[in-house]
């Protein structure tokens, strides 16, 4: 992928709805659309995205995830034709404070069997729904497509030959974990995978690691990567792999040396936020060819 | 494989040594061969194994880790022909404390290949290095055959067909990561993965998932497996996978709802102590069809 072929054209009249989960994406995403002149909607789901972050500022409603039977209605009743799902959703609907509709009755099903197995299924299943009522879903990267992580290098660090091969082993498990739709994530030390990303997202991975050094597990030494990649058939226009400033603090804390992104399926947020603080701390990070089939590079 | 025609038979002026690490394995492994009237030798690695246990009732040396070199020569010195690898080794050799002797100067390439490529390649490098100088290295279910768990339930709780989705999840994740040589272990909870086993082992593991339901990231209602196997390439006469009431314990804090173990592949430590714990807390344990190479079953 190449980015400038990737960005959206919005032909006149279209509008970009945002449901805004957690964290900085959505907020980049709006910023961006408004300095090319558009004037997009925010759906913040409630206790995931703050209304008092610059996402306030943009025409916006807040919706509870219990109320998500009514997601399509809001964003049409709002002009949307297009949709962008970003940011982190971590809490799972509260059954018994769902009001079914007739919105929600329809989806319920597919959602269901979604949930059973598996985040990206469960994703593909929201997306399926949203564009069968006529709103099209595109990736945030599709928007600004200066979010994806290019090939190569992004810092003043660069991987030492160790630190190649820790890379390649790193990604090679990330790339098998996420062929089962279980995580995105590996750390690697010493040519070695130690730990796997599960349902406890990446931050919860990296102090994982900084336990087991603190513990003596691990040698004290600063070595080791973490590395993120796409899941095989990941949904792509949600979800996809993301490291940023944080990712480069816990890297940091947890003895790391730089951190693997999957080049042109991951974003990066807060860009040169990210590689600022990645210099100050003297860690790397590394835009990775795209982990293909099966041959982990 | 059976029990009967698996155990070892050992011939008059044949000696048995125990390698022992932490845990309960080399006691049982002792206590079974004092049984049948043999008088084995035990070396206790030191920190792992403790001289306070019954195994200090044995004939016994206790050797540092750094002293591995050193590890046939006492072997053979005590007349040990077959020697057990049994009990769980946490600690690597503080290098600085490595005194070098024509044994290790013999061992430390192949061993440090071995350290750099996995733990399993490292114990095939130990193997290997110890029945080059003709010790002979068995495992400690050849001494013990109802060690190896038996499929089928062994406790008074069975799992429901929820649980064997959950149990088929996670066979299929624990057998993924066991082929790259990063664990044994996975948890599945809802018939997803939810976390996988990396260098912090079983318990960790298990802790990791009682803290991911305390902070509200799982359900309360006691749910989800855990699930053990081999590696498709393990060294079998070391490092099988093994469960015990701790591993019980565990789960059951872990809010899971049970246990399954690869049949004829896992060994099950303190067995009836465990089984009875098991039923007290009203959780079950199985023995799963080997999981072969793909198909999860």
């Amino acid at each position: 992928m190449t980015r400038d072929e990737d960005q959206l054209h919005l032909a006149p009249g279209s509008r970009v709805g945002i449901v805004a989960g957690g964290g900085n994406l959505p907020i980049e995403v709006a910023h961006s659309l408004s300095a090319r002149g558009h004037r997009p909607f925010v759906l913040l789901v409630e206790g995931e995205a703050d209304p008092n972050s610059p996402l306030g500022g943009f025409d916006h409603l807040v919706l509870p995830i219990e109320s998500f039977g009514s997601l399509v209605a809001s964003l049409k009743k709002n002009g949307v034709t297009h949709a962008v799902l970003a940011g982190e959703i971590k809490r799972r609907p509260r059954w018994s404070a769902v009001r079914p509709n007739a919105g929600l009755l329809a989806m319920l099903p597919a959602f269901l069997a979604g949930l059973a197995s598996g985040d990206d299924s469960l994703l593909k299943t929201v997306i399926r729904y949203i564009e069968r009522r006529g709103v099209k879903v595109v990736g945030a990267h599709e928007i600004v497509p200066e979010l994806l992580a290019m090939r190569g290098v992004m810092t003043d660090a660069a991987p030492t030959d160790s630190d190649r091969k820790d890379l390649n082993a790193a990604l090679v498990a990330a790339h098998a974990i996420g062929a089962l739709d279980i995580g995105q994530g590996a750390v690697a030390i010493g040519g070695r995978v130690i730990a796997l990303e599960g349902i406890e997202g990446t931050d919860g991975l990296l102090e994982r690691v900084k336990d087991l050094r603190d513990h003596g597990r691990l040698a004290a030494r600063r070595r080791g990567v973490l590395v993120k990649c796409a899941k095989p058939d990941q949904e792509e226009r949600a979800d996809l792999p993301s490291i940023g400033p944080q990712t480069v603090d816990g890297a940091y804390a947890a003895g790391l040396a730089g951190i693997g992104v999957e080049a042109g399926r991951s974003l990066v947020l807060e860009g040169p936020a990210m590689i600022a603080r990645a210099n100050t701390l003297g860690l790397f990070i590394v835009g990775l060819p795209s982990a293909g089939a099966s041959d982990g590079q």
